[in-house]
């Protein structure tokens, strides 16, 4: 019976998976709101904007389309918006360097398995945004934490070359960054890359939020850097700065046709990506329109409220990040975890609470992030300010307050 | 430089892929149309079908949604109308035995992950749906062949019982069959449930044709065998069914309740599949319409018409599948993929010549399939037919023929 048994329970690899802790305080959150409790949820990176008007006028027009498989690579002439998306960002490439991917997700994973092995180290500023961790332990690999600079600065790259061993396969780098807000600058880029160069390191960068840059011009992209045509995969998605998350669209991009003819090969095992939500997104990516302007002018206004309202809080700490739409900040609590559960469990101000994410799992390093959460600035200013209003009301009641 | 160069090469498990001959076949289409010839392609398992219409107005009508991230596990609204698409066809699942997937594809992908481990062994009745050899390949899965039976028949379950070792971890079958067209009856499932029951083993049904049978009711499902709730793992998808390849949705569906715990988690991974194409197909899941008659008296007629024409061309033998859209036949030829290769670079009969998926590709055991191809059935009956007069005039030509 015991074999039988075994034989039925699901893969090692798939229970060896790391549980989040925003799983364990969901319920909470739901049982909060069971009891008449308004939950302000901090804890999503899901924008409450909507699309622009002309993505959701191209993804009616696609309904039009025949329903067929696309390329694996993705629809010719998505690509080709897409070439044309990164042109007026200064970023030459060509169409075969794309492959179009069911959002950021599947490109960091096709990017994992197309450059890396079974056993492979990839080194990883921490905190970084904690999904990496699963995606990486399916593909079968190993990430090695190195610290940010002070301040949620990039990593000092002696500080990664200290950590490549003969089982260093790549660095990943998120900029701007979730959860931190980091901006790599174009000289952290080349420093960076040079690492990457002088140890045969693959330079995995993560682009997401490309755009959401609070000062100055977007992030300067790994791909603009001389010299590193052959070592940078970028990870893409237009997830947030068309607030189209559910079309779930990126790409992976790279100059290595190694790199690339991997990635296809991978792609056309699973087929294609949608047809409808290829073309929702082409129109926009190849005419740039005021729009993420506004978006970006959005997130500055509001990560400033944020920042400013948690400044008002005694034994609160946080750095104004210079991009993205998440604040990390410094609590006087013993556990953020604990002091999240208890927020939803207990607290309630004039029957406001708040969903936060505990960072805990945004770190590798044991112990680090324990006094730490993530805030998502997905809400109006006066929403989030009442929101940080509730926190530091919370902390002046919590029994497991420090210092 | 050796170190650096070996640090820019894509993985090993990538260029380890298997290369399908439709790869090396494809420019040697392109180079025959371009020569003005007429190929006509035989290779894709892409209907030429229109989907229902009230797939085309779902999604029109799922553009005025939000375009926020779905759970991971798929719209509640999606979810139900899969379960009661299950209950037509007397299948009682639950909203908790099922996660919507990217198609059949990322099922297959989910279902591996989810139940086996790196070296675990999968048994496969060959031949088999080529891709599998890819997907297992990249979840580090080795699939062992068991042949069908005589006829291309459902395999022999003492075939399947000797080729058991500690490693085998699933029993992965397809039924109607992608390629054969072999429908498995109700008494060979329980039969292969009892192998799978008796040694631990997991049953993964991939049930994508399941309505295209050519003789009495659609296929049964693995989830309607009695005591097999911890073995059973369907994969599902809507683009043969509802002629929607493009929208790439399909679903993995099990009453073990740690696999779906483990798919979900792993589902979690990649945040959601998209909102529109969830919501194209879960109108027409719930409310089942005349549209799939139409669909199966389609394939009925087409490869009535194609096992007839093949079966006038001397040397050529063919099985009629009992569902499905293909046609296996065998060839009186040296190797297929060579003659798929001649009739794209060297023949054509009044312009026109055909493009087939040789066999090879779709067997592990060396040497099987070398002398088969599989036609899709996926043009008109003058079309297939006359397809079939160019194979014919083609074999009478051929420099490689035997026999």
């Amino acid at each position: 019976m015991t074999g039988r048994q075994a034989g039925l329970a699901a893969s090692r690899r798939s229970t060896a998976l790391p549980v989040s802790p925003i799983r364990r305080l969901m319920p909470l959150a739901e049982e909060a709101k069971a009891r008449g409790r308004r939950v302000i949820h901090l804890n999503i990176g899901q924008p409450d904007l909507d699309p622009p008007p002309s993505v959701m006028q191209a993804a009616v027009d696609a309904t039009g389309e025949r329903l067929a498989y696309a390329p694996s690579r993705g629809l010719p002439s998505a690509v080709a918006a897409w070439v044309t998306y990164y042109r007026h960002h200064s970023i030459e490439v060509e169409a075969g360097d794309i492959v179009i991917t069911g959002g950021a997700s599947e490109a960091l994973s096709l990017a994992m398995l197309a450059t890396c092995d079974p056993g492979d180290e990839v080194l990883v500023p921490e905190p970084f945004y904690a999904p990496y961790q699963g995606i990486a332990g399916v593909a079968g690999l190993r990430l090695v934490p190195v610290p940010l600079g002070p301040g949620f600065t990039h990593p000092n790259p002696e500080a990664v070359r200290e950590r490549i061993t003969p089982a260093t396969r790549a660095l990943l780098i998120c900029s701007p960054s979730n959860p931190t807000g980091t901006v790599y600058r174009r000289e952290d880029l080349i420093a960076l890359g040079q690492v990457a160069r002088d140890a045969g390191l693959f330079l995995l960068s993560d682009e997401t939020y490309r755009e959401i840059v609070f000062d100055g011009p977007p992030a300067p992209s790994a791909l603009s850097i001389p010299g590193l045509d052959e070592h940078v995969v970028v990870i893409d998605s237009v997830s947030k700065r068309f607030n189209a998350c559910g079309l779930r669209i990126g790409t992976i991009v790279s100059r290595n046709p190694a790199v690339m003819a991997a990635v296809a090969d991978l792609a056309e095992l699973r087929l294609a990506v949608p047809v409808i939500d290829q073309l929702a997104v082409a129109r926009a990516l190849a005419a740039p329109e005021p729009y993420i302007g506004t978006v970006v002018a959005t997130y500055r206004e509001r990560v400033a409220a944020v920042v400013a309202a948690l400044a008002e809080i005694p034994g609160v700490t946080c750095h104004r990040p210079g991009g993205g739409f998440y604040v990390v900040a410094r609590l006087p609590v013993d556990d953020s975890e604990r002091f999240a559960a208890w927020l939803l469990r207990e607290f309630a101000l004039d029957g406001d609470t708040v969903m936060v994410t505990p960072m805990s799992d945004f770190y590798l390093t044991p112990g680090r992030g324990r006094d730490e959460i993530r805030i998502a600035c997905v809400h109006d200013p006066a929403t989030l300010i009442r929101a940080a209003r509730v926190i530091g009301a919370a902390l002046a009641a919590y029994p497991g307050r420090t210092g």
